[in-house]
C-alpha cells in the first residue's frame, strides 16, 4: 500500500493507493469526513454495474447512507448541462454545503463530478474513486475538472482538489484491453518526465504488466501518482513545472481532433505525440538517438496504436489554436534523456511536420510490434 | 475619489469608487493589465446603449482593442447555459488564457460573467465595472459568482476575485427610480452591520441621496464598498464573520422564493428582511426599541414597498432549505445596535412566523411613507 501527499494550499489531501482499496472505503471516509451530512455517488452504468454494490456495501458499513447519482457514460456527456442535471439532482436531494461527493469512474465521471463539486453552493468536498488506469495515474490527481465546448475540449473547468483520491487498482482487471493499454502510455510518461526506474520497469517487466500482475500495477500506479503528486505540489495552477506534464499531450490534443475524437482514445493520441516529441528532440539536437530510441520502443512495444491518416500541416494549424499556445507561441515538452523533459519554445515548423510524417509512416507498419 | 483594498490571498484587489471613472477605465486597466492579449466586454443591450461607447472609446484611446459580447438581460439569463454560449464565442473569437473579460452591468451581469471568467480555460482575468447600485455596493466586491439551477437561485458558482473594480456613480442617474431604492437597502444594510456613520446619513441626508446627490452617492458607496471589503477581507468564504453580510437576506431569500421571484427586487426582499431580523432581535431580547424603530425607519423611509401576501409558516419552511442552512438549523443576523450585528442560531419559530405577520401587516399600511 502506498500514501501519496499532493502539497497544495490551503490543504493538502492524499492519494491511497491499495490493492482491495474499495472495500475499506468506508471506513477510510469515516476517518476522513466526520462531518459530512450526505454522501452521494456519481458513476455510470457500466462501473455501478460492477462496483457499484462494493463501494455502496462499504460506506454502509461505516455507518454512511450513501446515494447514487447515475450519469451518462461517454466523452459526449462531458457539459455544462450534464453538471447542471447533477446539480438539479443534488438540489432535489437536498445535498447541503456538508454534502460529499464521490466520483466512481474514469476520466469522464473524475472530470463532470469534479466540476460539479466545485460549483454546487460554490464548492462542496469531493472525492475521487478512479476506476481506469489513465484515471488513476493521472486525471484524478491534481484537481483539474473541466468539460467540453463545442469549440474544443475541456475548455471550460476549475481547479478543485479532492478530500482524498481512493485508489485500487484491482478495479482494473475488467478493463477492456484497449482502454488499459491507453491509460498505460500516461504511466510510461511519468516514467520519461522524471522517474527512470519507473521507466525501467515497462522496459524490463512488461509481459507481467500487460498481464496485469496486481502486484505489479499497485507499484506501477503508485510511482506515476507520485511523480504527479511531485510535479502538481510544485506548481499547482500550471504556470510553470506543471507544463512537464503535457509530455505528448501538445501533438496528441491536435491529433485528436484532427480526427475528431473518433479514432484515438486520449492515452493513445498521447502516445503518438510522445513519439513525435522524440522526434523533434532528435531533429533539433535536444536528444540523442539512443534515448529517443528507448522511448519509441517503450510506446510501441505496449501494442499496436491505431493508424494516423493526418495531413501534417492541418496539425500545425491547430497547434496554434492550442488552449496552451500563448501569444501565438507554441511550447514543446521535449525529452532529453529518460527522466528529464524540458520546454522549448523555439521548435521549427519544418521540425513538427516531419515528426507527423514520421507518425504516418509509424503507424502504418513501418514498425514491427512483437507480441509479448 | 476613494481606493479600497480587498485583501484576499493569493492577490489583493483594489475597488476604485469615483465620479466619470468610466472615460478613464482605458487608462486604468491599460496600467493594471499589461498583459491582457484580447479584451472581451460582456453586457446587456440597455447598457451597452448607454454606457457602452463610453467604455469602448476610452479603452481604445489606451491600445485596447476590445470587443463587445453581448448577452440577454433579465434575471431568467442566470443560467449555465448563458455561460456556455458566451464562452463558446470567446472561443471563436479566439480568446486565449491571456484574454480579460470585462463585466459591465448589474448583479446578473456580474454573477454570469464572473462565472464565465472563472471557468473559461479554468480561469481568465476578470474587470468588474457595475452599473446599478446593487452591483456597485454589494455584488461587485466579493469574488461570489452564480447562476440559478431550477432547483433555486445561485446555487452554482465560484469564487473568483476581479482584478479590479471600476465604480463610477455617475452612471445610477439613468437607473429606474425603484431599481435605485432597491440598490439603496444594500447600502443601508452596510450601515446597520459595521457603519454609524454610513447609517446617520441615511438619516441626516436622506432627500439628496434620493435625489442622486452625486456627490453624497459617491461617499455613500465608497463607506459600502470599504465595510464589504472589510468584512471580505477577513473572510474570504463565508465561514464565519462573512456571513453578517447576510443581514435581511435569510427571511428576504424565502420572501423572493415564496412570491416566485416576481413581487420583489432583490434590495426590496432585503429590506423587508433586515426589518424581519430587526423585530426577531426586538423579540428575542437581543436589541432595544429605539434601535429596532430607527432601523425600521430607514428602511420605510427610503420609499414604499412592495406589499407582501404570504404565509408566514410557508416562509418557515423554506428556511429550513435555505442554502446557508446547516444540519437544518436555520442562523439568523440579528442587530444589536446600529453598527452592531450578531449571528442567533437559537430564534424559536414562533419570533420568525410574528416577526414575517408584522411585516404583512407594515406592508398594507401600517405605517406612513412620508414623501421626501
Amino acid at each position: 500500500m502506498a500514501l501519496v501527499t499532493i502539497h497544495v494550499s490551503p490543504r493538502p489531501y492524499q492519494a491511497w493507493i491499495e490493492n482491495g482499496l474499495l472495500t475499506r472505503a468506508g471506513s477510510v471516509l469515516s476517518e476522513l469526513l466526520p462531518q459530512a451530512s450526505r454522501i452521494f455517488v456519481v458513476t455510470v452504468p457500466p462501473v455501478r454495474k460492477r462496483w457499484g454494490s462494493k463501494l455502496i456495501t462499504s460506506l454502509k458499513a461505516s455507518g454512511f447512507t450513501p446515494q447514487v447519482i447515475p450519469m451518462p457514460d461517454g466523452e459526449p456527456t462531458k457539459r455544462l448541462a450534464t453538471v447542471e442535471a447533477l446539480a438539479d439532482k443534488l438540489a432535489r436531494l437536498g445535498a447541503d454545503r456538508k454534502a460529499v461527493v464521490i466520483a466512481l469512474g474514469g476520466g469522464v465521471v473524475g472530470d463532470v463530478t469534479g466540476l460539479l463539486a466545485s460549483l454546487y453552493m460554490r464548492g462542496i468536498e469531493l472525492v475521487q474513486i478512479p476506476t481506469t488506469v489513465l484515471a488513476q495515474v493521472d486525471a484524478s490527481i491534481g484537481g483539474k475538472t473541466a468539460v467540453n465546448l463545442v469549440a474544443g475540449k475541456n475548455l471550460l473547468g476549475t481547479y478543485h482538489h479532492p478530500r482524498v483520491v481512493l485508489i485500487d487498482p484491482t478495479v482494473l482487471k475488467t478493463l477492456p484491453d484497449r482502454e488499459f493499454r491507453a491509460g498505460l502510455y500516461e504511466a510510461l510518461k511519468c516514467g520519461i518526465i522524471g522517474n527512470i526506474e519507473l521507466f525501467l520497469r515497462f522496459e524490463q517487466n512488461r509481459a507481467k504488466i500487460l498481464k496485469r500482475d496486481p502486484v505489479e500495477l499497485e507499484w506501477l500506479i503508485a510511482q506515476s501518482v507520485r511523480l504527479k503528486a511531485e510535479v502538481v505540489s510544485a506548481d499547482e495552477r500550471e504556470d510553470g513545472l506543471r507544463r512537464v506534464l503535457n509530455l505528448g499531450h501538445t501533438i496528441g490534443h491536435a491529433l485528436e481532433a484532427e480526427t475528431g475524437y473518433r479514432r484515438l482514445l486520449h492515452g493513445e493520441a498521447v502516445a503518438w505525440g510522445m513519439i513525435a516529441a522524440t522526434n523533434i528532440a532528435l531533429s533539433v539536437g535536444r536528444t540523442d538517438s539512443v534515448t529517443a530510441g528507448r522511448i519509441a520502443d517503450a510506446v510501441l512495444s505496449l501494442g499496436r496504436l491505431p493508424e494516423l491518416n493526418v495531413n501534417s500541416r492541418k496539425i500545425l494549424v491547430r497547434l496554434q489554436s492550442d488552449k496552451k499556445t500563448q501569444n501565438g507561441v507554441v511550447h514543446f515538452i521535449l525529452p532529453r534523456e529518460i527522466g528529464k523533459v524540458e520546454v522549448a519554445s523555439d521548435v521549427p515548423s519544418s521540425a513538427v511536420v516531419d515528426a507527423v510524417e514520421e507518425l504516418r509512416r509509424l503507424s502504418r507498419g513501418g514498425w514491427v510490434w512483437k507480441k509479448q
